[in-house]
């Protein structure tokens, strides 16, 4: 039925040579367990067994022969209020930041409505925000004049009367740069004059040295999206949040899909994995702090090849080709050959796809120097070819 | 944003006496491991350990940091196909028989289309289809004359130039009423003929005694909706499937949500399930079909009281009240303080919801023996007041 989806469906559709569509490659590096994950921002550090020992309970009790409580068990709702430190806030549990995403730009937008996003950034928003308005204004950010990122300035630029939301990928999904106190202060104020809603993604928010809220500057203007995937480690099992003012939430509750509720075996390992996030939080940020240094050392020795945003504040960044004259999906061909799994700059970008890849890091450090010796070797390779 | 959807939320809302909500009073249910499940038509007979097993394999694997294929791990896919014998069929893995309703409505629906379903029948269905279509035309079918379900009859009197799906739940939910081989190859012909889509939710199939595919009869014009949560006792799982022609789930292919795929464990599981059906599924359909029994027997027993399909192919029926001069929700509030939970009509009908309420049987004998007790007892107590 929906034309503009269609244009933005291709990103996620990507597949690397030899495949003849994504779901075939997927399948195909899921299978291989001794492919290194750097293609996914997902995490691959968790040793702890809090969360797996509460999944195989949950399993063991067979209590998934029933449906759970449609919005989430009210323990993990608690759990992720605070969180953030949001306990007045309202809250919905959804199968992943994902559906989190889709059911907001679903409950808030018009048809004749605008959104705000950023290019790069993470396309499968820019492919929901085109379903239900009329219009997704991308905003090319990839230049260190504003900081790699979409700021309070390009927003005013950007937007009119007709702009409903304004998306904040917050460390952004691919470049890792993240906002100030200050920026998101502004971000509220902007929010706040022109009554539209702050769509504040946050699935990279704890491998920030620094982060803000937009939901503590603009509450009533702000809707925060939380994700397990990555912080937790837990992509495989698609359990996410949506948080917002009361009004808002109970707007969402009347477009729910999933109205039998969100995987139980998940928010079983979700519990766990708050419950547990001061056990593990500081080894799995250590070590991925540490694997950014090794990745930055390495692109610093290579003429031509620069990393935008440095330290990035999420578990991805991106390495710049375009100086160095290699395609950077030559680059993904070539890592993959060699079991290495990065992402090639055309999944997070449009117009910038061509200058960057994106490689994620929190896998163990042995992995992260496996990479940049491959890495070295496809430069030397790639520029003679 | 969207207005009609409202107007069908209410059903899936309903919160007994002394609930505020629908999600509240799940909360309460599921954690009281005392009450009797009998209100979800879920199945609580499994005792084989094959499904359990896989998914406690899959915990222990740690797969679940990363993220599945999109559409599904092609395994499963083979085994779904293989379990319909539709192997020429295309298919996608999605979180469950509701997220699959809704995707077909998304992906089909043009905003002047209508869409047929019956009343009763599952309500969210009607939502979903009123979030796209410009009307849904929900049939009347609480008669004998019709035998209790939507009949190619009443489809051709109720269909016009403008009607794109026709919703076929077979065994229906909450009668239990399904289709007879003939019926199907007029259903068939209709959708040929008209060039519209038999949406053939088949959630209940395998408690069936005969059950013919619409896809068997009307390939191009008929769309599969599969479910784990019943038959193989995994609806906390949440995972479902959509089945079709390769034209029809190409097209749903660009309207995906969850593009991030679905939980590992519930496919691992899932896959488990199909494997080990035949070990299994005779003990299932054997103990549910003898509950089926001791249930009739005693409403037999009842003056005014009958059920109107018996035998049910599904694994619930609807016991009718209205001759006894009770109200169905006096009769689920009195069973629910006797920890029995069974559904008052109105989950499932806008116009019969006062008829009667919805047993589900798929629990073990002495269960149905408590809850045929408690009945009569209520019978007796809810007619003196």
């Amino acid at each position: 039925m929906m034309i503009p989806t269609k244009k933005y469906a291709k990103a996620a559709k990507i597949a690397p040579k030899g495949f003849d569509t994504a779901n075939e490659f997927f399948e195909f590096v899921f299978n291989d367990k001794e492919i290194i994950w750097m293609g996914q921002n997902t995490n691959h550090l968790h040793k702890e067994n809090q969360i797996r020992d509460a999944m195989l309970s949950c399993v063991e009790s067979r209590e998934y022969a029933k449906y759970p409580p449609p919005e989430g068990f009210p323990e993990l709702k608690k759990l992720i209020l605070k969180d953030l430190n949001l306990e007045d806030s309202d809250i919905l549990i959804t199968a992943g930041g994902t559906e989190s995403l889709y059911l907001c730009m679903n409950d808030i937008l018009e048809p004749h409505n605008n959104v705000i996003t950023c290019d790069p950034g993470y396309l499968i928003i820019d492919n929901f925000a085109s379903r239900f308005a009329n219009e997704v204004r991308s905003v090319p950010i990839y230049s260190s004049e504003n900081g790699y990122k979409l700021t309070p300035e390009l927003v005013r630029a950007n937007m009119d009367e007709n702009t409903k939301i304004v998306v904040l990928i917050d460390p952004l999904n691919p470049l890792g740069s993240s906002y100030t106190e200050e920026e998101m202060k502004e971000f509220a104020e902007i929010a706040e004059e022109n009554d539209i809603y702050l769509l504040h993604d946050i699935t990279y928010k704890d491998f920030a040295r620094k982060h803000f809220l937009a939901a503590d500057y603009a509450p009533d203007h702000a809707i925060t999206i939380y994700s397990f995937s990555k912080i937790c480690g837990m992509a495989g099992l698609r359990i996410g949040s949506i948080i917002g003012a009361s009004n808002i939430i109970s707007s969402v509750r009347t477009i729910l899909i999933n109205d039998l509720g969100t995987n139980l075996i998940a928010q079983a390992g979700a519990i766990a994995a708050l419950k547990s996030k001061d056990d593990w939080i500081k080894e799995v940020i250590t070590t991925t702090r540490n694997n950014q240094k090794i990745i930055k050392e390495v692109v610093d020795e290579i003429p031509g090849a620069f990393i935008p945003v440095y330290p990035s504040e999420g578990n991805m960044l991106a390495i710049d080709l375009k100086g160095t004259g290699i395609n950077p999906t030559e680059m993904v061909e070539y890592l993959l050959e060699r079991k290495i799994f990065v992402r090639q700059g055309t999944y997070t970008s449009n117009r910038f796809g061509d200058n960057y890849f994106r490689v994620s890091f929190s896998i163990p450090e042995e992995q992260v120097r496996t990479f940049v010796k491959e890495f070295r070797k496809a430069i030397d390779f790639l520029r003679k070819n």
